[in-house]
């Protein structure tokens, strides 16, 4: 498992985190990634938190520094309304900001409903790790992902992690020639 | 007149704030949002202020904390010139950044003129307000409202403001079905 | 040469600023430039500097406070990778942001790359000058200034440089009607 992908799930929701309601963003994070990656196998750390700010920040930490993860999925907490802290608590903790994954997550939601621009998604590096922020549904999870999944493999081969080969049916990873490998026979 | 959506309307120019000319901004934003908005009744502050960031910045404070504007929308100081201080004025009062509108509303100006992309408008919460930069262009300002407008709505409802009904036949207010209220017979 | 543009160009580059391969993306700058602007004359300042932030900054302040550029392009270190600062670099000596540029050029790599979300440019105003990051590979740089250069010519008249006349079979100058000088016989 030394060559694993560990990959933190966060779902940053008051409601379920406190067993109002069952959280739906964990199981959407795994069932898409299990689907969309074929290799190196993968390890998942989940956190199911409430929308605090100091806990989200204090779950990133661990999952980056602690645990080794070379991938964190958020799910919640984008929106404009007051508890919604995700986005402020990634880019406490970040080392480098990648602008392009939020626009991209927003263009790509707008095809299906106008108030995309609401969303307050944002990526950004720390240590090893790519951390981006995903919508709350798991419908919109799904078509984000479905739109930025394939620059994530060649930017998780530039800050050091293991290389991720995709199901091409599902997402087709993309890398400039000089920084592919053969594929398996 | 306890339900009326309270809309701070502030045109920042030096030119006429001065009097060299007339504002053409605040007549412009009025009469898009007169036209738009169906309900609640409308209730308009407005300020015609030079392009000077402290100004700016305490106009914006005294809307939002002091007159409980809901919405308060800009005009004017948005490009790349010396003066040009909107944005940073803006930045400056926000509890959060929406970029997503600032996003659209270039895209949305490209549509036009290649030189949408020096436009540095912002969009971000201030306590229970959505302040919004426009540009300072009538037929600009219209542009943009068309485009963006849809998501107002449901952003208001999102930090605690009333249910803002819009004539669909300008625009049509998007809220997912969970949001949604039945329509007056 | 009084009326002169004044165009610094700089490569961020480990290897190429240490001798391990040829720089290409100051030839390639120079190359689109030359082509493209008709008058006034451009006078290059050019810099091949390490990857380093302090090293980067430095030079950028160098170019515009001392040398007095109006433009100044950079190229290379806008990656997720850890030595990849230049836009860092380039915030640290922002008076003003000008976040549409990034936001096009993103846009107008994804045509072509998915990849392209990876990209970090920014482009900012410091006192005279407007500066844009462009990516490292000359390809993709002149995809890049195709996509974005219409602006750039207006943006220069607003911070006070000289009038920008382009080749228009390459690149068309937009500017408002009020704006446009009569063009020469």
């Amino acid at each position: 498992m030394s060559d694993a992908l560990i990959v933190g799930v966060v779902s940053a929701s008051d409601r379920a985190s406190g067993g109002v309601y069952k959280d739906e963003g964990i199981p959407a994070l795994k069932a898409w990634l299990t689907q969309a990656v074929r290799s190196p196998a993968l390890v998942f750390e989940e956190r199911l938190i409430p929308d605090e700010r100091a806990v989200i920040e204090a779950a990133l930490v661990e999952l980056v520094d602690a645990r080794g993860c070379h991938l964190v999925l958020t799910t919640g907490g984008t929106g404009p309304a007051p508890r919604d802290v995700t986005p402020e608590a990634t880019l406490a903790v970040a080392d480098k900001l990648l602008p392009g994954f939020g626009e991209q997550m927003r263009a790509v939601s707008l095809k299906y409903v106008p108030t995309a621009i609401l969303s307050r998604q944002v990526a950004v590096i720390r240590k090893q790790a790519l951390i981006i922020n995903l919508p709350g549904q798991p419908k919109a999870i799904k078509e984000t992902l479905d739109g930025v999944f394939a620059a994530v493999p060649y930017c998780i081969d530039l800050i050091g992690g293991p290389y991720i080969e995709t199901d091409e049916t599902l997402v087709r990873a993309f890398r400039p020639k000089s920084a592919q490998r053969p594929k398996p026979a």
